[in-house]
C-alpha cells in the first residue's frame, strides 16, 4: 500500500463542457476570454483550457485555487456568472463541474 | 472574441475512476503507488491524483505530458499496464481516461 | 539518504536581472510582454515572471522547457533576441541566466 | 508597454545553495529528503529541486506557497530549521535565499 495524504485546503475543479453542434469554437473563444483575469486573482493556482482529442465538441478547465474560499469567489465574479447564465445556454449541450483535493503521495 | 492556440505538441490527461463499494481507500493507495515513479519519466510534466469532494468513490488523475509520445510511454510502463489489467478490475466500477490538448490564450 | 533521479530532458531556467535606478517599471513591462508568445510555444512548460521582495529592482523569471532544443528555440525568438540586444542595455544594470536540471525526489 | 498584475498573496521562493567542494551529492539528496513532506503541507504549490548545468556544485529550489504565511509555516518546520542549522554548515559553501511576487501578464 502507498502512503498518501490529502490537501484539503486547496481545491481543484475539472469543468467540462459539451459544445453544441457548430458551436466549439465559440465556446473555446468565450472560455479563453475567461483565463486572463482569472490567472489575476491571488488565489488563483492553475486555469487551463483544454480540448478533447476524442470528442471534438468538447472542452474542459483543469483549475487549482489556493483555498475554497477563493474558489467560491472566482465562481461569484461577473465574467464567470456571465458565462453561466448568459453565455453557456447557447452555447453548451451539456455540462459538468466536478471539485476535488488533491492527493499528495 | 479572444485569441487563443492550440498545443498540439505537449498532451493533457483526465482519467477519472470511480471505484465499487467500499474499495475507495485501495483505489487511491493502488493510483498513488503510481506516482513516484511516473514523475521520474522524463517526459511527465504533471501527475496529480485528486479525490472527488461531490462523489465519495469518485478519484481523477491531472496529467501533462512533454508529447503524446512520451504519454504512450508511460502508457505502456508495467506498473500501468499492471494497473489497468489486474488491479483496476477489482477495485473499479467505472472509468473514463480522455486525453486533450492546452488551449493557449 | 533520500532517493532522486535526474530529469535530464527537460530544461528549467531562471533569469534574474536588476534595473538600472528607476527602470523597474519599465524592466518589468518589457519582460511581462514577452509572456504570452512564449506560453505559445509548444515546447514551454512554465515561463513565470517574479518580482523580488527583497531587492526592489530585481525580478525574475523562471521557467521550464520540455526539451534543451525547446529552450535553445525559445533563445533564438526575434522577440527574446531583441530583449537581450536592445532593450536590456537600457534597463538592466547586471544580470544572470542559469539553467538546471530537476531532481525528481 | 505590457499591460500586468502583481500577486502579492502568494508567495514564490527561489533558494540557492552551492555545495562546499565534493559533498555535491550528498546536497542533493539532503534537499531532496525535504520534498516528500514539504509537497505535504497544505500550503505547499510548488517545490522543485534543480541542479545547475553550469556550476557543478550549484543547486536550486523553485518554490511556491499560497500565501506569506505558509512560506513561514514551512520555514519553521523542524526539518527545515534542522537543514539550516545543522545539515547546511556542514555542507554548502555559500547560499541565498530569495523571496519574489509573481507578475501575472
Amino acid at each position: 500500500m502507498s502512503d498518501f495524504s490529502i490537501n484539503s485546503t486547496q481545491l481543484v475543479c475539472v469543468a467540462q463542457f459539451v459544445a453544441k453542434p457548430g458551436k466549439r469554437d465559440a465556446l473555446v473563444a468565450a472560455l479563453a476570454a475567461l483565463i486572463p483575469d482569472t490567472r489575476r486573482e491571488h488565489g488563483c493556482i492553475r486555469y487551463e483550457l483544454n480540448v478533447s482529442l476524442e470528442d471534438e465538441n468538447k472542452v474542459a478547465f483543469v483549475e487549482k485555487f489556493v483555498s475554497k474560499a477563493a474558489f467560491d469567489e472566482h465562481c461569484s465574479k461577473a465574467a464567470i456568472q456571465d458565462y453561466f447564465h448568459n453565455v453557456m445556454p447557447e452555447l453548451v449541450a451539456s455540462h459538468h463541474v466536478e471539485v476535488f483535493s488533491e492527493v499528495i503521495a
